[in-house]
């Protein structure tokens, strides 16, 4: 076999977050080096002045520039991709800055288009800053949207999976007012659908799946709220279950993340970012992982933000990094469309 | 000093749900009568049969017809006043309909009636069923909703209590499309101030406030929403600072309950049912206590609900009840305007 691990591309997120710091520690780490073989599309400038400031000892992995990468043949062990998007000296720890926002969002064109290439087996994503992003003209509210938008993906959905807890969300980056006309029977079920496709997966047997109500109490029948359980959770839970998902709901939203009710499913879809990330974060804080389900290639993520207030500092804590990439490896093996690895668990 | 234990009236709730079961606990617990002396507003005849059912034995509490309650001079010990509201043969537990709504209805009622003309220091409430009241025509969605409105109160709130966690609720029983329109910054602004008098009275010093956003990670700034951070919470958080109290915000509502931003506040103000009632069911589920703040009167309530399913069975678990009832004896000598008693913790 030339390649029993497989390839996963890191992109180094934001520069002026905790991405760079996190990607260093990835990069030696037993158990990422165990599971995969990194290779991590960033700006060496922006990493060595991070390692500097961290006193990040020893030689960096071996780097290419985009020319080399181009004209790469094979890739045999850990490397850094030098995008150079970023102008290093420049970089201010913690500054919001279109610069550095750009710069994020060509590591991950840079990491997509090598995974659609298949040259890399799956994506994990170091935190991006949504500010930045926009200064920077980028329109995505999110990596969910780029994702969905750079592989073409017609359905798409973001997933928070840890051992505690997991959650689908059927809308994200949205405004809160904008969740109910975003929501659709048609919405719901697909997301049901990839839930339920990837917790397969991940548990390699069928999962059993439930589904949040909108409204307070799911709505108690029609007493609060504009029947949304009614018009879209109810037709999807019914078509689900025709298509031979185990699946129970509308839950009532303030019981469902109770342990005892948890406890009953292997995932739960909710409608809104924070019917999800609210639980998921009390649980899961810095050992979730955030996956993007329905896309052509696999992508996780840390499910935390570039943490601003601690940039540069070696105070940022790579868990969930670590978790993310164990997560892409199992799913590039078993899960991916294209992989072309064997089919077992690592 | 003829009452050294504040008078605590107790509603029944809905008669086919466990608040009877509970409520009669309550009445032969130690550490409820230890602390306050309980009235319970219900019907008798329920009473005697939920005893049979769940094989509870000893004598009933003493108990009074509305005549003789009406002619009552002095409280001198426990008491069930039997507002004669259901036909307790009639009654099946864990059903919906509307005798029992109106029926919980009427106990409400009497209790508002008797803590107004301050016969009793404070009412606590058991769990009523809301597609029940509304079967009986009664229009208002909630507890809170209804002491509002009996009280006459100008302004009020949802307040969840408990030693985990304690939140408040800018908006209640509405429909989720509803909250944003019925968001303001003088809403914010009230439920920031009734919260902090509340925590003050409770912990006797001035509390720590935080106070969530509504769209995802706040806004970031305009990035999602439509402002709400802008316009409803920051000009309420300014306002309330002018006024001296200690609070933060807007809080990313993700992040808010997490629990190395949980612990900064002695309470988080939240804007919509869910976001207030998912994490705080998630910490106390059994233990917590519902408070409506902004009344001329005290009351307090389990956090949890009917049970339809566990109805007269001797299952239902009267902890947030007993819970209930020593926050609300609490209050009634540190925090009713109205209270006789000397102000100092029971």
């Amino acid at each position: 076999m030339k390649n029993a691990k497989p390839v996963l591309g890191i992109t180094m997120g934001d520069p002026a977050g905790i991405g760079p710091e996190i990607c260093l520690r990835a990069m030696r780490e037993p158990a990422v080096l165990e599971r995969c073989v990194p290779v991590l599309f960033g700006d060496v400038g922006v990493l060595e002045r991070v390692m500097g400031r961290i006193r990040l000892l020893g030689p960096m992995t071996r780097n290419l520039s985009m020319t080399e990468w181009g004209e790469l043949a094979e890739i045999t062990g850990p490397l850094i991709v030098d995008c150079a998007a970023a102008d290093a000296a420049a970089v201010e720890p913690g500054k919001v800055s279109a610069a550095c926002g750009k710069a994020a969002y060509v590591y991950i064109e840079h990491a997509i288009a090598a995974a659609l290439a298949k040259r890399i087996d799956g994506v994990v994503t170091a935190p991006i800053h949504k500010e930045s992003l926009n200064l920077a003209g980028v329109k995505f509210p999110g990596h969910t949207e780029i994702f969905a938008a750079l592989t073409g993906a017609k359905r798409s959905c973001m997933m928070l999976y840890s051992d505690k807890l997991t959650v689908s969300m059927a809308t994200t980056h949205i405004g809160f007012a904008e969740v109910p006309q975003k929501l659709s029977a048609e919405r719901v079920l697909n997301v049901i659908e990839l839930t339920a496709q990837a917790m397969k997966h991940i548990l390699q047997r069928e999962p059993r799946l439930g589904v949040c109500g909108l409204n307070p109490h799911a709505g108690e029948h029609g007493l609060f709220g504009r029947r949304e359980e009614e018009n879209f959770v109810e037709p999807a839970v019914r078509q689900a279950r025709e298509k031979g998902i185990q699946i129970t709901g509308p839950l009532v939203p303030d019981a469902a993340f109770t342990l005892n009710v948890r406890k009953q499913f292997d995932a739960i879809v909710t409608l809104y970012h924070d019917q999800g990330h609210i639980p998921f974060k009390m649980l899961a804080f810095d050992t979730g992982v955030n996956i993007t389900l329905g896309l052509p290639i696999v992508r996780t993520s840390v499910d935390h933000g570039t943490a601003f207030d601690i940039a540069w500092q070696g105070r940022a804590d790579p868990t969930s990094l670590f978790a993310a990439v164990r997560v892409a490896a199992e799913l590039a093996v078993t899960y991916a469309p294209h992989a072309t690895h064997p089919t077992h668990k690592i």
